[in-house]
Order: C-alpha cells, then structure tokens, then sequence
C-alpha cells in the first residue's frame, strides 16, 4: 500500500517543490505588523491546500491575533487519532544583505533550499501535508485520523495558543501529537527527540550604600555588593559543577544505565574546538551528553554591577545584579524549584547588604516520553529506514513550549519527528534545509502513519 | 612675637579676603584648554604675589604642561626648611545650573565662602600665603626657611609634577613637606592626618566559548565565565572580610593598643543611617574606624557578564569580567600585591575558562608618618590651640599622590595641614570653605610656623 503512496510523492516531487516555493514565497514574519497580511496569506495557503486535500472543518481561527489553521480528517475508524502541530508564520530576515540569495524566493544550491522558512516550520510542515495529499490521491484515506492546528504566531511567542488549546479540549483531543518543528543532530542523522528540559528563572539584586561610594574613604566600612554576589553565587553551585541549592535534585529520577548508553551513543561536538575552550565541565559523576540531555543546569545568564568603562574607577557599587535561569529535568517542579533558589539566596545573602528578588514570570515543566514507547520505537524504525542509518535518541536541553502545553493539557505524548539540520541557519540569514531530507522526510511520515494505524 | 602676625592678618582680613576673591575669580580649568591663559593667569597671581612678599628665585618654571609656581625663601639661617605645596588649578564649574551663586565670582553667605576653588586649594594656598605676608611685614622674617611649589595640573593628575621633582632634588632638598590640600573629619574639628593607604589594580576576564551560547543546548557540557568569575572573587575575601591573597597581610605593622585607641577617638559617621545600609562589615579583629584607617582592602569595582537588559536571555554568557582594587597600608609594595593577585588568579582561576589579566599601570605606596612625632605633634597643638578643641588623629583610606612622591623622592616626613570639611562640596557645584576656618587656619599657621622653627 505505502509504495503507491511514496510512487506518488516521487511522481510529483517538482510539484510540490514548486508548491513549498509559494509557501515560501509569502513574507508571513508574524513579528512585524506591516506583515499582518502576509501572515494571513500563508494562512490562507495551508487552509486552501487542507481544504484541496480533502479535510473537513478546516478554518482559519480567530485567536485575538493570527489566526491558526484547524482542520480534521477523521475518516480512520478504529484507528488512533494525531494531533499535527505546526506554524505558518517566520521570522524577519533581516539583515538582507547577508543573504545569498533572496530570502522570499527560494532557490536550490548546494542540495539544499535556501529560503526563510525552509526549515522553520514552513518546510517541516509542507511535509506533512503533501503525505497527506499523497494518501488522499492513491488511497482515498489516512491510514490513521489526524487533527490539524498550524499556528501563525509561534516566533512571537504563541500568545494566543494555549487560550486556543483550552477553549477546544474536546475537539483536539486526540491519542497522541505530533510536532515536526525541531532537528536531528548531525544532517543525515536520523533523531528521536524524547525529552526537553524545563525552565525557571529569577533576578537577584543586592545592593549595600544608597549610591557608589569612594573606596578610599568608605573601603572596610561596607559590604561591597559584587563581592557579595559572587559569594552568594559561589555558594549555589560548587567547583564539580554540582548546584547546592537545597532540595534542587529532589525527586528526579535516577539515569539507568540504558538510558545512559543510549545518550552516549549520540554524537557529540568538540566543544573544546568548535567553542575554543579549554575543557568541557560536566557535572560530577555524569557523561557531557548525560548532563546536556537529562541533568538540571543552573546559569547565571548575566551579571553585572559598578564600573563597566575603561580603566580603573576605585569605587564599591551600590548594587550587583544577576540573573538566574535554571534548565529542569522531569521530577522538578519549576514554580517549587523558584521558591528553593529564592529561599536559598534568602538564607545565604551575606550580611550588610538588602536583597531583592524578580521572579521570572514564564516557566516550563520539562516533558519525556519513554523512549521504548511503541510510537517513539515506530518513529525511530522509520527514520532509520528512510535515512539508512540507526536512530540516536536525545533528550534537549531546551524546551518547545507547545510540547509542555501538549502535555499538560492532552496528556498524551508529543512524537518530535523533527528533519531540520544544525547547518540550517534557524531565524538567521541563509536559512536553507537539505533537499534530502525533504524526500527523506516524507518517506519517513509515509511509514510512521502507515506504522500508527496498528499501534492502537 | 607672633602676636604681632595674627595682629597684622586681623587688621588686614577684609583686605585678604579681597584678594582671595581675586584669586578665586581667574577661573584657571587645567581639564579644559579653552582656560589655558587662566591657569596661566593664575598661577602669576601666585608668582606676583610671592615676588610682593618678598620670596626669592620667584619663577613659572616651565613643565611641559601648565607651569608652576617656585619660590623660596631661605633667611632663617639654622632653621629647618619647610617645601610647602599646593595648586592653583581647578576643577570645571559645570553645571552651572547648579551653583547658587557665581562659581568664579565669590559670595560669602552662611559663614561661607561660595566659588570653585574656595576650599580645593586656592583658599588653602592663599592661607598660607597671607601668614607669609604677616610674618614678613611684621618680623621682616619668616620662622623657617621655606621653598614653595605650587603646581597648576593637580586637577588634571600632575603628570609633569614627578618629572620636576625628579629634576630638582637638590634645589627643592628640605626638612619636611607641608600640604594643605585636605580637610578635617567635622567642621571644627581639628584633624591630624598622619597616614594615607596606598593603591594598586587590575582587571581580570574570564572567558568560556567564543561566543554566548543557548543556555539549553550547551549548559552542562561548558563552564559558565560568570559563575567561574563569581567562584574565583568569592576564593579572595571570606564571609569575615579577610583577605585570602595568599601574602596579602605579610610586613603589615600590628596595629597597637595605643594607635587604635586614637583612631577609634575620632568621630565615626552612622553609615547605617547615612548610607543606608543594613550594618557595617568591617574587617573581622577591627572596628570600622581602625579598618577604614588602617587596615588593607580589597573591593570589586565593577563586574560585568552576559545579558543586562529587560527580563530573560537564557545564554551562557562568553565572558565575565571584574574590576579590582585594594587599598594598601604602610609594608605593603602595591607591585608586590599585584603579583600576588595575578598569582592567585592564575592558581585558583576554575577549570573550563581562559583566564586574562589587565595589570592597572598606576599604583601607590601607602604613607604614614609617626603620629608622635614632634612636626605633627606640633601641628596638633597649633590646630588645638586656634580651634579649641582636641585635635583627632586618623589615617585616611584614599591616596595623595603628592604625599607619595615626597615620601618616595625626598624620604623627608610630609605634615598634612589640612582645613576643609566634610560639608565644601569638592569637585561640585556651590563648592564652600568656612570663613572661620580660613581665620583659624591662618592662626594655626603662623604658631605652627613659629613651632617649627625650634623643632630643628
């Protein structure tokens, strides 16, 4: 059955290219207003090209800002039910100059597409949708039923997402999801992204005297607030890399030794040369991938208070900030994992100097999903047929919001099937995206829906 | 016999007071070279005035920069030789929106004198220049021998004073070194400054990966340069504000029960209240008096890393970089402290960051003279005398570097005569200097004049 369906993606492969070229060509930047119609108009796209494939309730949805594509096909009975996420809208390609060719008319070079877009998502989720097609046309139907939600506001923080999500519990419910808007690690390395980390952050501010004082004439009197920063700092995470914060590791589940093996055979940077540093500095006791894909991290992402200018001014700083972000494994909470650090810093500024806090109002629980689930194994069997290459699996240090949302709203697990490469230049000039892996790709979906039909 | 002189300068005291007006009127800016014929002008105010007394050699020596002003006076044959110094440049007036009254027009005004200059250091100068009037036309004689120089780029950081003084050891050879460039530590309070810390510096950078990183995608595998740079600072001074420079406190004198007793007399300021601060943090082992006076210090300047703006950036940043100062006390070599910093830095810099170091090219010894000596015990007693009221002894946590090349070049004791207050609004607008201390001060000048002439 799928061999007709992939005969069809090969029959009409200039086609679709052609097709994700008009996708391309719309400048739907959500973050600039004079692009309001742009965004609507790659809206328009996805929903006419839905509509053309043969969904049904397809919509263009009034969120408060870009609208977000819905559609459903659910034609499968008895089969489970995919939740497709996602978005329309890309960033500005500013600066222009910098790109070798125009960043709204994509052009082939090197077996790559270079566009805006190309990989971030416009590219990812035009995959999805010629699969689709491909079904409809050789088979009539999906292998499984699949809802769509295609966003018009992910790059300026998917406002109006999660309302969406809450308001249509009922209507989205579904048996998983599945997010094509990430990457493998290495091109032509076929990924499974299992987990992503959470997030929590805060500000801390010490200050000592109402204004600078002059070193000389107050030097031995006062505390000098960047001096008790660094103490109160050097206090939260000790020389092995191991955070002190009290109750930081509570409750985070041990690393077995497969699911160690398994991070470590991911392949890793040279950090040491594509950084030029002196030496990686993972926490005690675990591998760099172990601490990159599944330990918490905590950073100071900035710092700074006093003098900043050339040469020397000999005074001592009414006050030093610095601020806080912390990376979280699942078994953390991120709102108790903020009150831990503000409760520490509480207890352990040094004396002399008045502390405040500014807690980071955005958060996120990190999300895993066990990697020997039979979707995630399927997704992995898939990619490495396509790719003719055995799937690494990787947890991220970072987050992708809608997953958290998926999974604390759904409950149910979030498939990251993403195709996108490290050289894809995301939200920077000469964006592109391998050609291969677009015809890889869909191959990939091809087998991966076929696969999910039987896993119910 | 010296009745007669304070006569004369009470007879003359509005006389003097004009010319002192006169004197404050040159608006002689040494940072600003659109008043280069005012510095000029100034300083043959000094010279006229000097050649009027009846000094000899009278000159504007040349200096590369503004002149200065030489003159001596040597009749008092058996008598010691005083080198007194001072400066007639000043600093810039601006804002001028800020003065109530014209900067280089004086006003007295609330037992004040208002304009630039009053009290840093034209008033001061003029002082002792009046009491030579006195003692010359009254006695026909000064008590001592005494060289003056008074130097027109004090304000712009004397860069062409050491040069001088290296060229004229002989000619400038003298007994001790009178300065009246300083002040007391309360309106009315008579102050012996008997000791002043010296400086030394550096700027220390730690640097991670060439560039910030995406906290999520790299935290765990590279060493954070702030947390780094906060560990390094928090290995250099404990929670008791001691210093863990290895060598740092080696040669330093004890402090005995005697010199702390006369520290601790002296007035302390509610810095809790004044500057708003929780408490004082003093040296462990020492009262604020005794550290702000006597003991080393070592403060950060300024730090500074990563993402200063509004809310969150979760990057790891590429550097972090803190400025250092100490203040030194006397048996501390300010070039010695800075190896050791650099030492230090070097041995304890965490592992995962390139480490480099800006040596601060400037430095100073630390001074003190023996506060029992008899040039400052007489000078205690002049001040007691004319103020009525016990004189206080302190150290001073800043720098004179005119003090320090005195020290270095003519190893002869340097009597800090010092009348300003708290209160004469240095380096700003509505600079003042109290009319009775420019009386009183001229009191304690001509008896200490007197004394010094029996001190041989």
């Amino acid at each position: 059955m799928t061999v007709s369906v992939k005969q069809y993606l090969k029959d009409n492969r200039e086609q679709n290219l052609e097709r994700l070229k008009r996708f391309l060509a719309i400048p739907s930047v959500s973050t600039t207003s004079s692009h309001k119609e742009d965004v609507l108009k790659a809206g328009e796209f996805v929903r006419d090209y839905l509509n053309e494939i043969g969904f049904e309730k397809v919509n263009l949805e009034e969120t408060g800002g870009h609208p977000l594509v819905y559609a459903e096909w659910m034609g499968a009975e008895g089969a489970p039910t995919a939740l497709f996420y996602g978005h329309y809208d890309v960033q500005p390609a500013e600066p222009l100059e910098l790109w070798d060719s125009e960043p709204f008319q994509a052009e082939v070079r090197d077996e790559r597409i270079f566009a805006r877009g190309a990989s971030d998502d416009k590219g990812q989720v035009f995959m999805h949708l010629a699969v689709f097609e491909a079904f409809m046309k050789t088979q009539g139907a999906l292998p499984i039923n699949v809802k769509v939600i295609i966003e018009g506001e992910e790059e300026i923080g998917s406002e109006n997402l999660n309302p969406y999500l809450k308001n249509n519990l009922e209507k989205l419910a579904a048996d998983f999801a599945l997010v094509s808007d990430s990457g493998m690690v290495e091109t032509g390395q076929p990924t499974m992204l299992y987990g992503l980390k959470g997030f929590t952050g805060l500000e801390v501010t010490l200050r000592g005297a109402k204004r600078d004082l002059h070193s000389g004439l107050y030097g031995g009197a006062v505390k000098n607030p960047a001096m008790a920063l660094s103490q109160l700092l050097a206090g939260m995470k000790n020389e092995h890399e191991k955070v002190l914060i009290e109750g930081f590791y509570d409750g985070i589940e041990e690393l077995d030794q497969e699911e160690r093996d398994l991070m470590n055979a991911a392949p890793g940077e040279d950090y040491t040369r594509s950084l030029d540093i002196p030496e990686t500095t993972p926490e005690d006791g675990f591998t760099v991938n172990e601490h990159l894909m599944a330990r918490p991290t905590f950073e100071v992402n900035g710092i700074f208070g006093g003098y900043q200018g050339e040469g020397t001014k000999t005074i001592i700083p009414s006050e030093a900030t610095a601020k806080l972000t912390c990376r979280l494994v699942p078994g953390q909470d991120p709102m108790i994992i903020q009150d831990l650090l503000v409760k520490h810093i509480e207890k352990h500024v040094p004396k002399g100097v008045h502390v405040s806090v500014k807690r980071e109002p955005l958060s996120a629980k990190a999300y895993k999903v066990d990697p020997a689930h039979p979707l995630i194994q399927s997704a992995a069997e898939s990619l490495s047929a396509a790719f003719g290459k055995e799937t690494v699996f990787v947890r991220l240090g970072g987050s992708i919001p809608v997953v958290e949302s998926f999974d604390q709203l759904f409950g149910i697990p979030v498939i990251l099937l993403g195709f996108g490469t490290p050289e894809d230049n995301l939200h920077a000039p000469n964006e592109s995206f391998p050609v291969n892996h677009f015809d890889l790709g869909m191959e990939v979906l091809v087998d991966y829906y076929a696969k999910a039909a039987k896993l119910n």
